[in-house]
């Protein structure tokens, strides 16, 4: 049986704990061999049933990412429109994607048909196989945060588009549009939102429930946000 | 900037190599502290706009174990009755839970009203803050396996009456129902539904699409299986 070693250990949690968000990036391209490397990383998450849902397209031309940055813009336009000040103006502060500037954009996409009507485990949770992707997102991130290479997730984007812009077939879900490159000014040190004042860390023990759900414990919410939601 | 060195980053290529999906579990306990690491290395996962989403639901209690396991049997025997000869023996051969075994289970859910109405980044992909709360388990089942501890992911549940045995308020989403202890027998070297013949690993390039969606490349599909999904 494979064991780590202390530093093989160590070095497993300084990827987790120093992977960053990142969409600044400098213009260095991404060597080949390191990109396949982070791809076949993704490529042995797991997945329900082993059904490896996901595929990758990998994006290097200039047009295409433009056209992706024009649906990412709008999204970013509308979302903040739903502010009110002075969350409206830190909005504008904040850097929200890295399309055009990444070397590489990564779409990460589900095929919910794949070993369909049949995948193990998925009976009870169909969502299981957007779940599977995510893992692969995941591996993907801390792969490439011990290349050296960082890694940005952009959500402000309408998945309907991005599926018309690459050619993805209608049954195919876009999960993850990622922004790949390395960083302009490093990894920080800390979530940059928190390092912009949009968001606190959470003390991670008040997240931590014993035997059963410990209703005082976790972060206050406001009543407003107390919703039934669906399964 | 923290950069890995050469052994830094096999290790945590061999962390996501060697990482498996365990069922069979010895009957040593974890250390606390070991808990404890695997836990805050889930914490410090990306989130949409850093809302951390997540909570933690730890079962170390038998009886609690017992009824969660109740539920997995239903739905095992309900998914059983789904298949044809012989797949339907095949799947009876399967380990498909550990909950009665594992020295510890944990719930993973995701709370949507946490940071709403407003998390950053939402806005166009509502679905954003499940996604998040999957790659804290990644980051768990990466971290455990530098441990030493196997996991399992246990998607054979009803997750509504998983939510009633443990008391998760409604508004609260399960995601993840993972069984976490040492392994009764090391970790295999490939994943154990391709060791049973179940499912073979995809060969990696064909899921690599350059510039856009590649029609011809992707793993062929039953046409009954080509439906359309929703977003």
């Amino acid at each position: 049986m494979v064991a780590f070693g202390p530093d093989e250990r160590e070095a497993v949690y300084k990827s987790i704990y120093t992977r960053r968000d990142i969409r600044r990036f400098s213009g260095e391209a991404i060597p080949e061999i390191a990109l396949a490397r982070i791809l076949d990383a993704a490529h042995h998450a797991p997945s329900v049933g082993f059904s490896q849902p996901w595929d990758f397209v990998v994006i290097e031309d200039d047009d295409t990412k433009r056209e992706i940055a024009g649906i990412a813009e709008r999204a970013i336009a509308a979302a903040r429109e739903g502010y009110q000040e002075p969350r409206k103006s830190d909005f504008g502060e904040l850097k929200l994607e890295g399309i055009t500037d990444a070397p590489v954009n990564i779409c990460v996409t589900c095929d919910p048909t794949r070993d369909a009507p049949h995948v193990l485990g998925r009976n009870t949770m169909q969502e299981m196989d957007r779940y599977s992707t995510c893992l692969a997102v995941q591996n993907l991130w801390l792969a490439a945060r011990a290349e050296g290479i960082g890694v940005g997730w952009v959500s402000f984007l309408y998945p309907h588009e991005v599926r018309d812009v690459l050619n993805i077939p209608h049954h195919i879900q876009p999960i993850a549009y990622l922004c790949v490159g390395y960083p302009e000014d490093g990894f920080p040190d800390e979530p940059v939102l928190q390092k912009q004042g949009w968001r606190e860390r959470i003390d991670g023990d008040e997240l931590v429930h014993y035997g059963e759900w410990n209703h005082t414990q976790t972060p206050a919410k406001q009543p407003h946000d107390c919703v039934s939601v669906d399964d």
